[in-house]
């Protein structure tokens, strides 16, 4: 298999799972946002991810959101899932869920908590391979996983039988162009953060958008489609809004979970409410400044100025430089 | 003023300084470069900039260079030159030579060594507009100066009478993209690395390129050209194969400075010679691996496979994450 | 409860899980092991933790080597054990299941792989709190988990009432130092990496150490008792043994865990053998440079010399230094 | 020459230089802050160094400085001045002034600003030490240098004749000890930071204390005797106040020269005043927090309580970890 076995293009949102007052699983509000982004033009999804708390979800829980997204879905888009485990052994078994669960691939990020050596990231990769029951989308983030896909790393794992694709969500976009031009000859490579680097991934020719910020903004999904109607002034001013949104879920006391799952209930969408322990409901400060925030972003007519940071303290502020890279030049 | 008071557009080489078999700075040798950089389509220059090793020269070298330089360029392109310095008044007396020397403009960095608040950096730029003889493109390099001028920073500097432009040369494509969006109504901003993220800066909007490597590659120069004629796909090829140059001059023993002059010896160009101390001339293996590099490099027609590192040697290898920035979502 | 409830003092090893050929937890090298180790004056043990290769058991296999742990160590030393989990729910069932097994305590870190905010992190040990059947011991190990016990987190943890200690394993002796110096009044503080800093922490005035090393070298159990006998000097040469030991085991494409298995096996104890995937099994260079180093390092009388590296590879290195802490002075 | 050529031992502070007024060098405050400390137990001075803002200084101020220094010490103590500078002509030129000026030696930071290779550290000091009139005090200030000398470097630099001793400024524990245990058989280690790693490194056998702390609080002197004299507890003591004083010094807007000057006007000691641009003077809420806090560390008997932050907001905070080293087993 490679990228030819797909037909996968566009962009495909990571969707929250959401919890009923009691802390099930609401697989009514699950659909009901997936009907949503696809009205909006979503191409595809990828359920029980990092957006989805795959953390917080038990097997079973897990299979029953495979379950509802797939016949949520339908034909109507690529149905894909969080693979997400430590060991082979327990990928696996996420895998032959979502394939009994008729989804069409697995995301599989690399082990996470223990260091790894490169040699032991592939040869978990290889493990996994070599009895995986569906396709395979490569995952690559690092600030979460502490492993991370390089693209050499990458090169290796392209030639793997079942890997079709790679969600790149390192947020460099360095890392992320050195991905795509090592390895999108033999498979579909898709941008992480859609709200950073979303536009300039398109236009070095990314296949896909696939990120968790559609559950907010659809203005994420319209990006692609600007940029396939050759609309690219509108798509880079989307671009600077969805940065502004990226900065703001992320600062002052929010992470962007809880961020996500707080603005889709202002803004009236399903898929949000109370998120599970140990993320915790947005509250005080945070929660007001979030809501003014949207307000802010969304309710205006262009992305000028939205660059600057909402409350400038330059008062107090030591801006100490962390390089990239530590042999990147900055020349 | 502001970026409607100069009209610096297109690739504005970063010139080295070279040096005689005696020492001297060789003035014939850089004339020449400047010239050979003309011709290939350079649009301004600046010289005793950090690929100038502009610490390793004393005033009056300094001077004269400012002079060469103005005198070789004349009226065919923007005549910019290095003023680092810690202190306003060593930045001052920096301008006022280049003004003597019937330069343009100064190209004026933050304050490095010591760690300064934003408030510093800020009053730093304040007290050196106030008195400034010729206008002021910052520089924003903070791998090396250790002070960063952040767009929150750069939306306050950009107000001073006579900040014209920028170069933004931080090497990270969101921080480049967010003083773009900033800035750019009132300065003009130009991409530091155009080895790395020239081609998205210039579908971006950038306003130009200003950065060492059309010294030992002039396609760097070329990848403008290629962009206003809207030869983008070419453009992206050039991309990918300046991204290799880059990795190959700092890695293996390597640092930017020394490998650019010995690439423009080996390739016999004007220019190169023997760095000054501390830099020293590379040698041995580093050189060897240089000249190889460079073979694979530039000898090919297309940028196909670049993009892995030379020799793969996963066996020793442990990568571990530093994430780009600590609060970016990686979804 | 508090510090005064338990009576934890000395070297209590975080020990390996053993497998056998099939794979299956090997329970009479783990028992082995625990005998060995209380022999040379292990006061506890850490078992199913870190070093223990917790993400790879099943909950069946972390209750029966809990209870293999519990039955070997009986009255003759602290019973301990990782008790690692994402959500409050699953760190409850482990430490139900550790207090069915007849152990002591559970060694709690913060949730691992999503960021978290501060006050997430407090609220998940105050729902563990709540309903915590045992004694808590906080373990702080930002390296691997991402998110950190900060000393002002453990300020407020170390008021729950069933926290008792913390194993502090950041690493930075500034960090262990100041959580001592905050916490020590209510909970006992123990020192993760012994291997690196536990004699300046002995003599500051930690209640013990806890960690991977003793399963290698029991010179890191006689730390403690050298240090209590006065015999400083000599602790201080075991220090530097044990940081070239700690240097060998994390380079040259090797991780901790691993090294520590492939080192067991050389030297004769048992509690080595084959970890599971992901990590794998030395091999090839990587394993023989650790057989010399070993060698070079616990075969010679004194540490002298040992700071140096290897194989002194000045020709083709760059060190750039990333700050300890981007706030903290140098001077 | 190697250690056993001079005799410096205990307290050595790096001092301010204070300016007048009208911005001139305060030659009787400089003395009068060099009487204060000797009388407080200092047995040397480091003068003109980065306490100093050497920076800031013409060749002219700075020899000027030199010879003040000299003639305050006399015979009574170590007379030591920075000779930092980026070319080795450059830290010739100072250290010949030193020479003329009567002073002992010169503290030798490596090239800043420009990214070298180890290679080429090596060769800056190996052209310094062929022509060094006085001997060298190696200096590794890693966090404002960008280049550092790490234990490997300084194991090779132990061995140049002129180089007597080092003052290891990273604040980093782990490179502290390694570099004691790698080069105090040849020359004279001190500890940098003797607020925050002081203690630790005299139990560990350093040779004394460089840094800028006893300018504010000679508790940072008294620490040496209490040392000598066997009063251990109440030296740990005295450290938990001078890292508390330390956090001050670099939070909330300050950094740590104006701080420093600040606090000295504050208690009513000489060399303090304005500091030199860049550098701007305290002012406003970083101003007056200073002071307070100034009183409740130096105000109290004990240092219980001190290692909390001042204003503990978990509210709005995320303490993302940034691991000390990329290698460095947490275990």
């Amino acid at each position: 298999m490679d990228r030819t076995s797909i037909d996968w293009t566009g962009a495909m949102p990571a969707i929250t799972t959401p919890f009923t007052a009691s802390g099930a699983v609401d697989h009514d509000g699950l659909a009901a946002n997936i009907r949503r982004l696809m009205a909006a033009g979503a191409t595809g999804f990828v359920s029980a991810g990092c957006t989805g708390e795959f953390w917080s979800l038990t097997e079973k829980e897990r299979s029953a959101i495979y379950k509802t997204s797939a016949s949520t879905i339908g034909d109507k888009g690529a149905k894909i899932v969080g693979a997400a485990a430590i060991t082979p052994a327990a990928v696996l078994e996420a895998l032959h869920a979502a394939r009994e669960a008729g989804c069409d691939a697995g995301l599989v990020m690399p082990p996470y908590f223990a260091h790894l050596t490169d040699r032991e990231i592939i040869r978990h990769y290889e493990l996994v391979a070599a009895d995986a029951p569906l396709p395979i989308m490569l995952y690559n983030i690092p600030g979460n996983a502490g492993n991370a896909l390089t693209p050499d790393i990458v090169d290796v794992l392209a030639d793997l039988d079942p890997v079709v694709a790679i969600k790149e969500s390192s947020g460099d976009w360095i890392n992320f162009h050195k991905t795509l031009n090592i390895a999108s000859d033999r498979i579909k490579v898709f941008c992480g953060p859609s709200s950073t680097i979303g536009v300039p991934a398109m236009l070095a020719g990314c296949d896909g958008l696939v990120d968790c910020f559609p559950n907010v903004w659809t203005g994420c999904i319209d990006m692609w489609s600007l940029f396939k109607d050759g609309q690219i002034e509108t798509a880079w001013d989307y671009q600077a809004r969805a940065q502004a949104l990226t900065d703001l879920f992320v600062s002052g006391g929010r992470t962007l979970y809880p961020a996500t799952k707080a603005a889709m209930d202002h803004l009236g969408y399903p898929g949000g409410g109370t998120p599970r322990a140990p993320l915790q409901p947005l509250e005080g400060t945070p929660l007001q400044e979030l809501l003014q925030g949207l307000e802010r972003i969304l309710g205006r007519k262009s992305s000028r100025g939205l660059s600057r940071t909402t409350t400038l303290e330059l008062e107090g502020s030591t801006t100490q430089w962390t390089s990239v890279s530590k042999d990147a030049p900055q020349s």
